[in-house]
């Protein structure tokens, strides 16, 4: 037997059957951060003011990869996402990437959240490589998890 | 104008043209861990024994994620990539990650790389959190690329 | 602030939260036209005399694609399409399509419908171009919507 | 006209209507076979001793397929669906699978199962090919479903 | 039998075989227009102003949809772009769209930019139906090709 | 150690490294069919005369499978496919598929034929299913490959 939900009682993987589960409106939030040199992030946020197309770009990916989170991981169940948010913000030598998604479901959207998050910092690691080789994502995790039978979650401070 | 190569002279996103590169074989190896409780990591460890299932699911899901790069990084150019070796090694209170990515072509593939641990890590993420929640995804970035005009890169120790 | 719903205040790009919106059965109709030489025309027709394989595959490709508008539309909600379904008629110098899509749900089809004529016209552009590549794809648009709060809209005639 | 729902009264294919259908629980069950030398299977069997990957790869390609069958089959509607497993056993000189599929919807999920069962067989033949291209793929179709307004219906024995 | 080189003699749908073709550089650029009323014309670019959300999601957009080609249109080949661009015009009433795509290949890339023009005109008429529902999409075509055997190619002005 | 190319030393995953390979023309033809019941050929043999949609789509949905071949089977290559050709017999009480796929590349795509062979079978089964659906998928095989180091392979008759 096994706590891994998705392992059956043998150890095989397999999409948990989630028919019996309640809809009900599910929030979910995440986080990560990429860490640059002072000049990627000069560069980004100095590419951001007329055309906004450095994060633009890397917020534009972070939805479309959210929709795609049943195809990207195995055992995640398709989802209509009812939304998706992403917000950035400019940290000292680093840009940090909040995102939710939510639906009125039977299971929740933390993954979707980390998902758009990822691949939101992955986007901005692509557009800034030519400059910062060096740059590293850090620190991606769900922070908020409404809905479902476990109510709020949050993550500890 | 701007240092960020995708973007033009006006600022505007576009796919960076490799036309004119020469093709070389390009090697790219990137690496990131998950933070996680004894007790995920231990249940993880447990049900790897008999069937290999949770790192197992891991890896093919950052195998088959690296083949889509070019279609969730938006500026990435779509590449036909010749090998992808996924591997993992138990830490204390982490699983760390490490992916290859290579071929004869005209770009890099450390995004391949990058796009194939992060996919690896946010399965594992989805398999253990009925576990553990507070999983954390850190330390994501490229270690080496080869080939290319500019060589040999390592990252920083 | 912004007309543009898919803006937040500070311009950025959202899906839209449709969460709270009312289920309610919703159709979309589009229409769209290539225009083509008569040679063209004639090999189409004549090649869909024994086997329909033009605008049967232009049909095929519109009714796959529209089942795809939320991967290729970053804003568009992914959507559970109810049903589809395309007509083709032969104006004098052009092929006319017309799109209609249906489910019930929180959020409209017209996007669906659009994308369903704007592929089965490149298709038939793709699957002619040897004979005529000045063909010209004109016209593209929603003609009627049903369902939701806004009730009926009709393109104007 | 035609006894073939898919296709209109013109003989045009359709995707057919099911927004006045009911939901409800509806499960489809599939299996199939892939008939290989003595050598293959052994390769397999023993490979699957240690780490599982040969089987477990196959598990989580059908599992992965089976999410976009609507992708995949032109006339499929795409489903949310709730559950997927795959199962295997070996006989003589071949390996069966069998997948399950289910959702609360208003069409059938035989298509899922059958897409599942078939890419669980292709990914078998894919990786056991080196040592036995002779490799056939055998009796692949629907063996039970229930849900909607057929009830319960087995394949004949 | 048929002029048209999708279908083979009998008028079955093909992909046509490029493996005897030569590998040359090869351009293409396709143009097109969305027609719309002042009031949506003047939100998007005032809504362009300090973000550039409106037609940097579009080209975003265009730009990955062309990647995508061989997906969306059944008898294109799957190939590996080198380039693309987009770029918009603000008209009287209307906004162009004109897109390049570019590959060293043994086929055209006419259908990536007629993709590409397609999915940023499509793209902006999501993002601003809630303003404009009227809006139409005109004049989508290819307006120069260069490389392959038939060398230079534009439209008729 | 392991006959099984997919897997390495340790018994884990990998894409196998195809870039020491040559390029080379490679062919592979596959084949497969399905049984059904009187009343179901006689009714695909019958749409097929005015419209040919039953197995015109089916040809259309392998076409397209076989183009993706690389994301549904996880160990798979992305290939650039350099032609794809589908065709069916009417047999006394089933329809055969032979499909064949030829590229000039570093590993050969008897999987890309496989999967086209699958896929069209696939289609059949969805499309003629309300008339019998007890239809079975059988000797799904490859039948010949040319190419690469191991020259002609063809199966035992």
């Amino acid at each position: 037997m096994s706590d891994l939900t998705h392992l059956d009682a043998s150890g095989a993987a397999r999409m948990v059957d989630v028919g019996g589960k309640a809809e009900t409106h599910r929030v979910a939030v995440a986080s990560g951060r990429i860490a640059m040199s002072k000049q990627a992030l000069e560069a980004i946020r100095a590419g951001d003011a007329p055309k906004g197309d450095v994060l633009g770009t890397a917020r534009i990916a972070g939805i479309m990869a959210a929709k795609r989170t049943g195809e990207l991981i195995p055992l995640c169940h398709p989802l209509g996402l009812e939304a998706v948010t992403i917000d950035f913000a400019f940290e000292d030598s680093a840009i940090a990437v909040t995102a939710s998604a939510s639906l009125t479901g039977k299971t929740g959207v933390e993954m979707e959240a980390m998902v758009a998050v990822s691949t939101a910092l992955l986007t901005i690691y692509d557009m800034a490589k030519a400059i910062d080789k060096g740059m590293v994502i850090e620190n991606v995790r769900p922070i908020e998890k409404r809905g479902g039978k476990s109510g709020i979650w949050k993550a500890p401070a």
